[in-house]
């Protein structure tokens, strides 16, 4: 395989890199190779990575000679030299990039072009593997801040929420404003090197009872009093949770954003008494087609039972078929509510044929929730779910005690 | 060995935490792990790294089989699943403390109480690379942030000055205020999660010529005119570097400072065409009693050659014998001038009979010269110091070019 | 008159405020009318303004004493006396006021609504005068603080631009954006006590040679590169200049707002050598119905020289008698080009047949400029426009000197 | 009298201001004037206030005729024409020098000037009457901005604290540390032109009951646990208020300053329920001399009755004699406790023979405690203050209602 001179240059800026490792000297290196990589095209980057691959793996010989010493002593010193001998060349490059001032963007970028080509070029996994553990380490949630996100944030970070939405899109600066309105709320999580953008950021709507309606909650507000939420409101609605870094996946925020933002609208509006989601079901039109292609899709009885079925009993590998039910129910929030037509976007039609759920967050019972499914495999939901399903013993329940 | 009430409760709150890895619930334990360790006293201590030593270490057979999996076949993938067998337990609970609000305090803290036992208690080393590989990557200088430290800054932190210089203690308020003074700098490194105290910080005087006496630099302004550098300025003199995490041993930044410092010195003032030091010569004194006993120390000539043979010929280990030499060498600097009498305090006379010496870095010289020593052994100093230097072939020249 | 309940609640309020000057008691009072009168409709506010000039006056009796002691004995300390007597009863209630919150906007509020009355009430006249010179001794230039608005601006501060852009409107938030560009700079003079709108704020836009047309100022730019002003960039244009307090009619800020602004930028980009604006000529196309009602308006250089006269001949009450010029003029600026389909949107056609001037600030001519109007009646406008007009004498030079 | 070229300069500056009033061009000149009224001596300050008297006053031509044109037609129009005919030149001039950075301090600095001048020049107080007007207007409440002095405020403006405390001095950092700690609390008032020192501040101990000393209040912590107020914490005790700007003299806060800090500590801290100060009686030792030379200064009986007497009793044109009392008072407090030997040092010995007194401020009594000393006369004290006192009546009661 012939080199192209761009790729001489990196392999080059690399090399020189981990050579300065704790040098000053390295950072305007660094910053010329985040310039380089900022620039490079689709193919150029998969030229990167393969290189990142062949050439910037761990030392082999290094790694034999601690595998032995470890043989002949097994202790613990020998095993961590034998753990630093498995660390690859490129690991070091990548911990001196963040010398640059973009430094960690870059690393989230080369990580989400790495996912991209995961079909493509499954043989990058042990690049993926390094990127996925620094970023894990310097994404550790004791870094992460949680702001409230309000019309008098930012008018740059607010448009990367129009940018990142991807559950019920933003419709430009007016829609964005309502959702930010005094009866809402949203919150993100923001790391200390990337103050601009959130890394994952939720949205609320405080309402009086549990919203049964996406269209519903994004309508323009009637009567704009613009005094905070109304005195009947008791309920928060989290409506959408977005991941805003690509190359962060695997490394999940959602759970502690949701916790967070509870403890906070608790202490803030004493008078909320339920915290529940208004979500999507993405994956319940797809195997209803498989499962039951004979069902008669507008008989709101029947496709209750089987959504009812589908989220609580339909199992993936042990775990929730339905991508958003596994993370609230091993968040350990319980399945509330079904509400038909509760999203009669073209997409909410398309992938579940306009069904939405409420998972119901309450804070005594997340733990037992989560360990029942974990450990027992058991879904807990309310008593008219439960109704619905036939034979669900071993697969859902009211609540964690009745397994005992 | 029978275990104390205490030790059993921190092994059962670092299990729980392990265990609860990635869920927001680890919170709320972290805390209470962190406030425990707060209030140790020196057997606690001691007892709780053992247990981290014996208890939390990595799994053994897990080991084995990773790496019977990779002698069978030796990829990275292989390789990496050896290396994150080599994990101990107990690095899963330091990066879970972090979640705690001051977790990176608690970790800075167990790092200085592993460093102080080194002595006595050599077989916690394990313990250490565990601390010194989480903080080395947590502290990546990506992180660090370059902060100016003047009379605006806030009292607690100014106060943290005070608790932690070492070089040249300050004497209270008074003497800080005259070292914030408009002819005066200081600038430190702070991390997002201690934003309340410096990692270390440096003090700089603007002078006119080179300082040849610390006494002269601390004592009080004469005319205490408020309005910046006076127009003769043309030399920033580093007169004090200070270390204040114990628990960052090894993991430097003073290179970093200084040249982000002159950096920045530069662009604000134009004029300043020297950078140097007045630095501190620890091992002279106690050098000088070994190897030249009978030299009359009164004999300012005789003094100055010897401790120009000692800063510049004197090595342990490949390299310069005098610690602060070692530092400023390495990163690039010259020995630049020698100051008979230039610390008359008990301290200067105590450690090297009151010689200092000026380090000078010059900016387009640091690389040729750091390359000198590392590649060559060979240490860069002025003309006049060489000069002073029997035999010095070698050990010691004017400029790196002389080497080749 | 019968005095309505409403009315009678607000004159009790003011009578108590009056009462409590410099009692912090009064503050609850000054936020319970400032509350009532934010909710006035139309004839309430009118019956407020009736009542505050009737019953809220100065104290005659007092003045006639006051004056009589001055005729006695005219010291300053007597005619001091008398400016106190002179002092009306509303103006202590209007300096309470400002102890709540809102109070400022409340005064500025009370000004907008008894300017709007000028006509219908000529007698408000003396709360008018209560409010201007309060106002104009509380928005004093020294308290102004000047800001720049960018793309990191606050949204709801970035809102009020939006709403308040009078020149040429704003089209929602991709045109703001548009303007907030690297290659264009706005900045507003803000308030501390209204932190969240500019009480004026100016539009420039950064090009290579003077602008002729506001429809190119103002269109999408092609490549967007987010790189700043291009290296080309030799000219700053003053596109807009909008006062958002209608409250402060007559007490001008723009003339410092353009003369800021000018010296901030030739500091931040020293490569700008020409300041100017592209701006509307509002008072043309009506002065030359009147005054040149057979004009052929296709014929450029017939309208040209129609434009160049009204601009610079034209007086009333010896002032330039089109308003933005009188402005600009006034400043110091000069008349520099004039643009034949300079704006051709519908308001631009209307008011000036699509005729835009550059009034070009000199920083070294501006003073003598500005005398020369000012002492003697002379603007001073480029060559190629005083060629255009015929017998100029006395009227209009291309610099001031030449009147002597 | 023969003019100094200094006073030339400077009353040729100051024409030049007044005549560029509303030109940006008088910002420099502004910042002249300033600097060199910052660097006069006392006689030369003199002369400038002299100069302003003789030469910058109003128009005496301008007033006769509107006074004239007032007399012709007595409305409220002409009126205001005659207080603007009464304006001095030197008000135009002090309103310009705002435009300069320092403008507000200089003015201070005038009116400190002047008032100091007061007995020896009495002829200045027009000047004082113009300056001490436009300050009390330009320092109204709304503009001022309570803030929470701590161990986290810039140094610099801590200094201030040490620099303008009079009541109890500060004896440098560790004394001023111990006033910051978590169980005291300061406010104080600032300006937005004056952001780095306070107006006026406060100094509040919290404690369990009412403190009967000031040496107690001050002296260092016994057992340092930083933990914030201890639990059985019930009282606020407001144990120095400290006027910073001579300038202002006459333009009081410090009723604003006590309610306001009350109003929050309430909130912070529900707790409290007590708020009262621990004051000197600078008058006491004073009075004493003079009215009981005979009294046994030892015989704390005697002493406690004498000082009931004289603050409860003693009268100067109708208001409580002394000074502190007065203001007290005339606030709405009460007369609490005398605390004999509550301050022992040389300054408390000297003006009141060590006693000190507590004056409680409770929320709903203020208003009529204050009516009853301004409408009635009478002070408001504890029954044990009253029971000591002879003949009270038509001075002192126990309560407001008692005089009904």
């Amino acid at each position: 395989m012939t080199v192209s001179p761009l790729q001489q240059v990196l392999s080059h800026t690399a090399r020189a890199l981990i050579e300065l490792r704790g040098e000053p000297a390295a950072a305007a290196l660094a910053e010329q190779f985040v310039r380089r990589v900022e620039g490079l095209d689709d193919d150029e980057m998969t030229e990167l990575l393969q290189t990142l691959l062949a050439d910037f793996g761990h030392n082999h010989e290094a790694l034999v000679d601690a595998v032995d010493a470890w043989r002949d002593d097994p202790t613990q010193t020998t095993a961590q030299a034998v753990g630093e001998a498995t660390e690859s060349a490129r690991l070091v490059l990548f911990r001196q990039l963040n010398t640059a001032g973009d430094g960690i963007r870059c690393l989230l970028h080369l990580r989400a072009e790495t996912l991209a080509r995961r079909r493509s070029y499954p043989e990058l996994a042990p690049v993926d593997h390094d990127l996925e553990h620094l970023l894990r380490s310097w994404f550790n949630r004791g870094f992460l801040e949680l702001r409230r996100l309000d019309w008098s944030t930012p008018a740059h970070i607010l448009e990367t929420l129009i940018a990142y939405e991807a559950v019920h899109e933003i419709q430009g600066w007016d829609d964005l404003r309502r959702r930010l309105d005094t009866d809402r709320r949203s919150f993100g999580f923001f790391h200390p090197n990337l103050p601009d953008e959130p890394i994952i950021f939720v949205e609320v709507a405080l309402t009086s009872g549990m919203s049964a309606s996406i269209q519903h909650v994004l309508e323009p507000r009637d009567d704009h009093v613009d005094d905070g939420p109304e005195p009947e409101v008791d309920t928060a609605i989290f409506y959408s949770i977005t991941n805003c870094q690509m190359g962060l996946r695997g490394i999940s925020f959602g759970n502690f954003l949701i916790k967070q933002v509870t403890a906070l609208l608790s202490t803030e509006l004493p008078q909320l008494d339920t915290f529940a989601t208004l979500s999507p079901i993405p994956g319940f039109s797809r195997w209803l087609a498989d499962a039951r292609p004979d069902i008669d899709t507008s008989n709101q009885t029947a496709m209750e039972d089987a959504c009812a079925h589908y989220l609580c009993v339909e199992r993936s590998r042990g775990r929730p078929l339905d991508p958003v039910a596994r993370f609230h129910l091993h968040n350990g929030a319980r399945v509330e509510r079904l509400n038909w037509m509760g999203d009669t976007s073209a997409k909410g039609m398309g992938e579940s044929h306009g069904m939405l759920v409420n998972y119901r967050y309450s804070g005594q019972d997340l733990e037992a929730n989560h360990e029942s499914l974990v450990d027992d495999g058991i879904v807990i939901a309310a008593p008219d779910i439960v109704d619905r399903i036939e034979a669900p013993e071993g697969t859902v329940a009211t609540s964690p005690q009745v397994v005992d």
